[in-house]
């Protein structure tokens, strides 16, 4: 398995990923109809940063890291993951968000957040607790699960500089 | 005094106050060398609405109003209110924030979120706090500001329909 930065092309890749986890409606907070060309200005041109991981030519996940907020907020960065449904349970998340954390540092962010995880996906909010992110907010009802109805959404953050 | 939906020519108006108060870098997470076309995009074209607050033809204050994320999380809207430096104290940021959570009702909003207050802005958190909003999340030196160095930055959130 590999991690490098996606290019424009690995985007037919991405894509039926990132629709199959879109449509689904319990993790991301994306129109459910976006098209192709809105997915790809969102996942790969807008985010400072996107990656891929590959094993050998098949992309199973994909990465983006950007300022959470510009001007007196853009020393925390903001991650999304997603994972090919064929790929799962093999660690790919784990990978991915330690490498991200890496690439943070590297950036010179000082702190990763999550703004909106909903407190439903408890498989994220276990994993993101392992690899050090602290619960720092919980918003009442903000996400809208096709199954549960309004669930709580959790801002997880995690300050990545050893020195303070 | 008056408040009315905005016209691309308010920019005009708008623009040295968004511009006082970006350049202070003390609330806003706007870069502080936004360009007047990227305000006027992130202020009047993105956002669902926005209104200003005129006093004869001079405005006074402004406010967007917006989905705070897309899909599963397009019920709950984020604002943003800015008002001049000859006008505060007049009770302004009140009158926008109750005709702005109006408006959300009016829009089938369920919830408003402030996703980025800085916990030094102590005015804004008391008066927040005074139109209903609670406190949901802490985020840990998240705002870097001026003079104080790194602040925490505070999540605040409102249910707005008596019906739940």
């Amino acid at each position: 398995m590999q991690i490098r930065q996606a290019t424009q092309d690995d985007f037919e890749q991405i894509w039926p990923i990132f629709q199959e986890i879109v449509q689904a409606g319990e993790t991301y907070s994306y129109d459910r109809d976006i098209t192709k060309e809105q997915a790809a200005a969102r996942w790969l041109d807008k985010p400072r940063r996107t990656y891929v991981v590959l094993e050998n030519d098949t992309i199973l996940g994909s990465y983006y890291i950007k300022p959470n907020h510009d001007g007196p907020g853009s020393h925390v960065c903001n991650c999304g993951y997603m994972v090919s449904a064929d790929a799962r349970g093999r660690g790919l998340a784990t990978a991915m968000c330690e490498h991200s954390q890496k690439m943070a540092v590297e950036l010179a962010y000082k702190a990763m957040q999550f703004n909106f995880v909903a407190s439903s996906n408890e498989g994220a909010v276990k994993l993101w607790s392992k690899l050090g992110f602290d619960v720092v907010g919980r918003l009442p009802k903000a996400f809208e699960h096709p199954t549960l109805g309004y669930v709580d959404a959790l801002v997880m953050y995690k300050w990545l500089q050893l020195e303070q």
